[in-house]
């Protein structure tokens, strides 16, 4: 399986698989600074929220090694920590598990002296990532409950390996069910504008040997309406108190296709995705980023002018009576989905 | 008013505006030989099925002016002009309104004499482009009465005045509210895998003036429910006598999001798409193309790798049960659409 994030073996930097350039190009990229660290979670090089998690909390171990000497006072210390979180948060204001993974960080630099904060801090990155591990695995037996042999599976963006640490959360079922024997047939999104489907899903699952086919997003009718697909799968950047789920735009659209043609529709989620001091959805703030990502940014020459206006929403919420399960570590969530949620994991 | 198609002062050329370089170039092709009209049809130079048979009418008149003038007997100038229109026709051999323009054409040169033919040429091509414009104004002004000021619509694919002569059929409707002072908002659907609607849609209703904003097809879903939409609007390739409509792929989708949000779904369709002889909608054979056009064909470098299966089917069927309207140049549709296109129609 492929390694897609790690910490240097001298603890000066991190590695990366860098996903922006799949999947015509497998080059893993050394991250050193701050700066780096930023740019790397903004232009997608690392993307998938557990992924941006591990990430971030490695991230900020490594940064805090590199705070000066001069300063020696714990206190002025944890304030460093606290600002180079707070500069890595912004990177991506809608990845609740990048504020997460930087507020376990914290609470672990909350220590005595330096060298125990940092002790404490590279303990808990590897935690991070092993939790991760633990969770992707339990997520993915917890879907191949949902599943049978020869199904066909609708996917929407990438909640892959790449996404997290290892089997992914939206995908995991599909390797899992893979290694015990199942054949699936996978419809993969593009997911356009970034093309996570095309360039990162359908490559991770071919690599795996599973049946992929990749689909234009506009499509997903036509497959469902042939009968070719009885689950969707989708992964989640946030879930409210109610079930609402925050993911890649264009999930809702497949979530009402999926109702229409009655699929089900399947929500994975780490249980640090659901965010119970978020209502509903409509609490969810939609980052909207550059219109040339519509524009220009994988074309030979732009298809659209300069004088084009775009919207360009990153996220869209899926209402929770959309939504057949959410699946997460801890269990399967189903009915009332507000309810269910509070009862499984609070 | 973009004139996408005219025939010369002097009638030796039809002038056309290279659809194939749009949105980057805007040039103007003035076409004088039969291997250049071949080659225009062939190349989508011309584009937009009723847009080809006006082209093609010209192109005939022009070329029938140029047979030698020792061609004397009006016998061999009518077997000459048959084998221009022949020549024409293997240039795109599935398209309808070719054929059909290049028999109309061939039908008016059977007169006693080489002039009275030329004569009777030179009003039927100049005839057909004046059908098409009075089909797309009668469609306009059927549709207009379907929206009002400052409404939201969105569109799929291209329906309008470059696959035409002038207005279009899907959003004539947008232009002739525009000539009428009405202020719409419009939001395009890019349209993969060939990005019809940010290369030709965005570019024609923003040199109108009109206030269009570009989005992914993945994003019809969060638009709708952001309460931006008031009314869908869609062409068509062909409708079935149960109202079922075969359009460019995504287009079921969209009507399926519709349905669900409760926003009206129109098609717009010259009466001489609907065909009787098609029960419903599955005797309509959907072509598949190459995967290339999803895979490679725009892109700098390709989004997924040669070892990757993709499903590329051009058109989907949408139901006639998620049509709210089929607006045709002789009325509007409604209810049920089987037998409102029956009264209507026949």
């Amino acid at each position: 399986m492929l390694k897609n994030i790690r910490i240097s073996k001298d603890n000066a930097s991190v590695i990366i698989l860098d996903q922006s350039r799949l999947p015509n190009t497998e080059v893993y990229l050394e991250l050193k600074t701050a700066a780096e660290m930023y740019s790397a979670i903004k232009e997608l090089q690392v993307r998938g929220a557990p992924a941006i998690g591990i990430f971030t909390a490695y991230a900020v171990y490594v940064l805090a090694r590199k705070i000066p000497d001069e300063i020696t006072s714990i206190d002025e210390f944890y304030s460093e920590v606290e600002k180079l979180g707070n500069y890595l948060i912004e990177s991506r204001p809608t990845a609740v598990n990048l504020s997460c993974a930087v507020n376990r960080m914290l609470k672990s630099a909350r220590q005595s002296d330096r060298s125990e904060a940092l002790d404490a801090m590279s303990r808990e990155c590897h935690l991070i990532h092993e939790e991760d591990k633990k969770m992707c695995r339990a997520i993915s037996e917890y879907g191949l409950t949902l599943v049978k042999d020869k199904d066909g599976i609708l996917t929407h963006c990438n909640a892959g390996p790449l996404a997290t640490s290892e089997w992914g959360t939206g995908l995991g079922t599909i390797f899992l069910g893979k290694e015990c024997g199942f054949d699936f047939r996978v419809y993969c999104d593009e997911t356009r504008p970034l093309l996570q489907g095309a360039r990162i899903t359908a490559y991770e699952l071919n690599k795996a040997g599973i049946d992929v086919t990749l689909i234009c997003d506009n499509m997903a009718s036509i497959v469902m309406k042939q009968g070719k697909i009885n689950a969707c799968f989708v992964g989640c950047d946030r879930v409210a108190a109610n079930g609402d789920v925050a993911n890649k735009v264009g999930t809702s659209g497949v979530a009402v296709l999926a109702k229409y043609y009655n699929i089900p529709f399947y929500v994975f989620c780490p249980s640090s995705s659901v965010d119970f001091d978020c209502e509903t959805g409509e609490n969810i703030i939609i980052e909207e980023r550059d219109p040339e990502e519509i524009k220009s940014m994988f074309f030979k020459e732009p298809v659209a002018g300069n004088e084009i206006k775009c919207y360009n929403p990153a996220f869209d919420v899926t209402d929770h009576n959309l939504i057949t399960a959410i699946v997460t570590e801890k269990g399967i969530c189903r009915g009332d989905l507000g309810t269910a949620l509070k009862n499984l994991l609070l």
